[in-house]
């Protein structure tokens, strides 16, 4: 049955180099792989059937590298996207591994850091326009406190919310057809980190000198680790309209960053998180922000990649049928989950409108002896998910 | 030592009807107290030094009371307040316990449970305000899900933004000086509560039609459940000018809704909590919604009452104390922690001034090198906290 | 498709009365459902394809009974019985719900207290055996603490392995065929309940008089409440031979006692543990110790029941696929899983083997080097889950 | 008031050389420190008060030392322990670093892997007997899974016992006096941990060779990442008899291992976790596993050693003055906390006593009317916590 779930371009899946270039370093030990050359990563992405990559200006140029080298690394790199017409729609800035940001970035204590941190930034925003990036993604993952008399956190927003605004001003002066997505996290590295959902997120950008341009990148594993649903913080991003793009990858709640490959924990949650994406027709990429198990070899890395798109595409699949399996949509009008669309005041909400709505009659024992059908829903999604329908 | 932490009303100290009338029913358990007239308990709260009640519609109004009953019921209310000069400055609306609303409420697939909800809501506001409260709470405790395909949740974020847009129309309309405080929850009763974060709350907020008369209640416990620092919830909602009520109490991360005495789980979170509303001069009371162990008669209850007031008072004190201790003073100088209020542009953000701050120089081995002193400062403030400084 | 996974008695499924009889009581919200009688349950469940029944003696006699009411009950229930065919596996004592163990049961800080649970408890082992149950449950839901001040914890220890041992001297006194299985539970309704693993249980119970006597009951739910793996924890439960009884339902990691339908949260590890109970050949019952949603009428209680069977016959057709499946097993020896069975010295463990087994020679070069295939490996599993293999 | 709390070497503290030479690195951050030597590490520990140093294998000599490297450093690390008088109480191995565990060490898979994993611990044995060690750790941070089809757990569970068999066996040929302490981890760096609590490795040694050799390692970090109560795993284990070292830092619930400096997050756990030790008179030495924040430089690595040992003493004198302060006996009293050392059956547990005790009377309105005072006594601990009495 494998065909039938062979990722194409078309299907918009991307993969940062960081992912399959991840070397299984973990806390508690070295490498396990070798280093993979940004332009091997290109074309093995694209033999597999991707769209696109993605990196962080560490990732594709190395601190330290002299012009020449950078010159020489984009030729190459470009040279790989053009013959294999894989994409590059995102880019990002590591503000995260260098000491220097060991107190913070864009909200370092330090002004002289937080100037270096958007500096910084600001480079990563040419040399990710330079190769097309049209999103650039905002992790702050040292923007936080371990103690919190070292942070005044209303201050720290202050800054978060300055860095940002220089961003959009700086991306406007120039004329980039760019928009930024800020990436939610609660804790790892730091005890807890600023903007921890996509709720705050949603918050935070409401509050931004130009909020039009700034978005979200919610990543599953990030509200997963706190025991939030990732599918209902999508679909409050999208409500907001500000689903700028997404970062799939596995995760179990209340442990460490885990970027397990995409649908191997959560199922559940991913087939509706993928049916949420196409119900809604979103035309963004499917990033993949996640890495193979420390146990792998290289071989390992492109099963890892082959199978988060195959599980994509087969939850695809089963989001697809959902729509047409009749006691699924039987089961959907016994709980009236249609019913949702309807105003409870339709017209203007008037004074009058609002006295007639309230005076009801209103049938509480009615309301009270209704059944939803939520068990006998579930379990037919259940066996959807299963295969046996 | 006592005496210096006995409560007075100017410390604005307040209880619901619900936390000292709690039974100690629980999942697994029956009562295990009698119940508390509401009268009584103005009363003994006030004796304790409190401030005010506040009251879900239910707790005072039985459900299905007669209108006799109804007027009885007020004005012994009334007259205990009167007798105490204790206040209520806030009231709320039971959509929870009734099966009606086992669906939902204000987000019930079913548009006449929603219609139901918003009138029980709009005849609770009536109450409110005829008897002083200018914040009126809004818990959307049923709102949600346990299986995802049974709810739209972009559907019921529709209806959310409609009823609460309802409530302010009505409100307006009848020119009530009150404002809405949105409660977030993540989960329980409900697998999953829309708007489970003070910051999934805050981006609804900014989609109202009336955002500026809607705010937040964010409760230690719910923020707590997931893990999320409240102190930083707070912080967030006071930098978004949305702290319009809170709920104090305690919580173990990952746990059931424990509602523990204010203090007696987290009390680090506690400490920067209370610092935080001392520093900001923030005006609301501050509302204990919590209740005594299971384990308790009534004289428990009062135990209990009694001792979130004098915790509260007792990390007050500390809170004055972080200022005044040139040890502390010290360390923060090394953490340089002041500095976030300086701007990385310090006048207007132009191209040029962005220029120029990009070029740096920027001293990274300085950055590098130095260290934050947060161990120093964190343990100073651990010793404040455990009263040894 | 659906009949294949018609559940049949020989597949040993049961339930508990207080399953089915649920009425969606929770913390917040009143009952949603009428009281099932346990006759109706009985003649339900013998309909679906169920094997049993399981009780807590006030499920089955409402405390405060009288002797003839008991014997009323009593024979209408065994009535049920004969005529369905069903039986009753496993028994146990509700030392929760009364107000009088508030502060405990088996580990109450009053004796007096202690003396009646253990007294209930042996009321119950006699109305269990009567009715046949080989297995008595025990859920020692509370004991434990919120404030550790109140309680000492090796003493409750010490109180716990008493009323354990009484009990076994009991059975043995009366010559009972009949096994004590303790459940453990993190928290809920305690804050902290005594034995909240499997793990503490197992070591609790080579503490104890007759530890062949007592084994466990591990519940899905309660180790998913603390993040642990239940796959795990059941698979040292058989090999140190312990597993005498298993609740099985569905949970989220870090929420309140969930108690969903068996697979419908967490199905990857419900796969891994049917394979487990497969694989082993476990000859137990497979108990449900789950209820209904809230949202559902009487009518969703057995659609509950009915998926709960269900979901474990697709589980069980996809464990036995595993072994079958050739790509999974080309994997499985990919990644070595069948050397564990061979041991690291063959023969006796002397001196000299072990000096043998230490000089190696130990090529590290290779180890570090190889690849274990298991992104491949769970792939393939993941896709038989989904259905797609 | 500092004095007061100044560690001495009577009190018996001990690090890791691994803790306090801890460089900073994160799983997104690199190395902010430099290294630090062993033989600094032990003379800066000494100047501030602490017992002695704890070693993995790898810290004192790192992996590829020549023979000669080797005696020169263990030359200078015993003439450093000598001219301070530190003692090396516990040695370790590090089984987890070396890309060839990545599959596990003594579950691995391949058996090849587990024998060289055994004989690097008998290796670290040696050099841990040489330098006085009484107690050896095992830590099996890479004995587990992220996908449950790649280990048959059971299996596993067999090596397991196998490997720590063998080390038995050895000391025993060998004659030296250690003993060995198995440390429980949930997760991190493996998804899942074998034995991943107290409970699972008090369950696995009543399974060993011989159980009265091994023993336990708790870590509060460790018990706290999945919400247990650190203070009643520690207490089953002393009532175990097992608890054979201690690992102390501080850890929020449900994040990545964080190791912080002891007390500083869960001081209330932490206070009656030193009670307890402190009660029980318990010998060993208190350990702390624990390193300095990532944003401190040198001088904050000795803030956090000197940090950990004052909140330790701080909480002892706490500790101290509950047994003394008399509202928090009149407390205890009315929680009837002393009467758990009452059995149930004072005497022999005869069939005639059971039926005694059964018989009753059992007062059942007298235990359900009577409160506990918990809240009082919970209040009074707080407030000795927060030093206010």
């Amino acid at each position: 049955m494998a065909d039938s779930y062979a990722p194409h371009p078309s299907d918009r899946f991307t993969f940062g180099l960081w992912t399959v270039g991840n070397r299984g370093r973990d806390p508690f030990g070295h490498e396990t792989r070798p280093p993979l050359d940004p332009v091997d990563a290109v074309h093995r992405l694209a033999d597999l059937g991707a769209y696109g990559v993605n990196f962080h200006d560490d990732d594709l140029v190395p601190p330290g590298s002299s012009a020449a080298d950078r010159e020489r690394i984009l030729k190459e790199f470009r040279r790989a996207l053009d013959t294999t017409g894989m994409k590059v729609p995102m880019a990002t800035t590591n503000l995260f591994s260098n000491p220097v940001f060991k107190e913070g970035a864009f909200t370092a204590n330090d002004p002289a850091v937080r100037r270096y941190a958007i500096a910084k930034t600001l480079d990563a925003v040419d040399l990710g326009v330079e190769l097309g990036a049209s999103v650039y993604v905002m992790w702050g993952g040292r923007e936080g406190t371990e103690s919190d008399a070292a942070k005044d956190v209303r201050g720290a927003l202050d800054r978060y919310k300055e860095a940002v605004d220089i961003c959009c001003a700086y991306v406007r002066a120039r004329g980039y057809d760019v928009r930024f997505a800020l990436e939610p996290k609660p804790n790892e590295p730091r005890g807890n980190i600023l903007l921890p959902t996509v709720g705050h997120a949603l918050g935070f950008v409401s509050m931004l000198e130009w909020p039009d341009m700034v978005g979200l990148n919610p990543e599953f594993a990030h509200e997963t680790m706190s025991g939030l649903s990732f599918h209902h913080g999508v679909a409050q991003t999208l409500w907001q309209d500000k689903l700028f793009h997404i970062d799939l990858n596995a995760q179990v709640i209340g442990k460490f960053d885990q970027d397990f490959r995409f649908g191997s924990e959560g199922v559940r949650d991913a087939f509706y998180l993928v049916k949420l994406l196409e119900d809604s027709q979103w035309p963004g990429t499917r990033h993949f922000d996640a890495h193979a198990y420390r146990t792998e070899s290289v071989d390992g890395v492109w099963d890892f990649a082959r199978g988060c798109m195959r599980t994509y595409l087969i939850l695809r699949e089963k989001a697809e049928r959902f729509h047409t399996d009749p006691e699924i949509q039987a089961a959907l009008d016994d709980a009236m989950v249609a019913s949702i669309a309807e105003p409870a005041i339709d017209g203007a909400v008037t004074p009058d409108a609002i006295a007639t709505m309230r005076q009801g009659p209103h049938d509480l024992a009615l309301f009270a002896e209704r059944g939803y059908a939520n068990e006998r829903l579930d379990q037919l999604v259940t066996e959807l998910i299963l295969g046996v329908r």
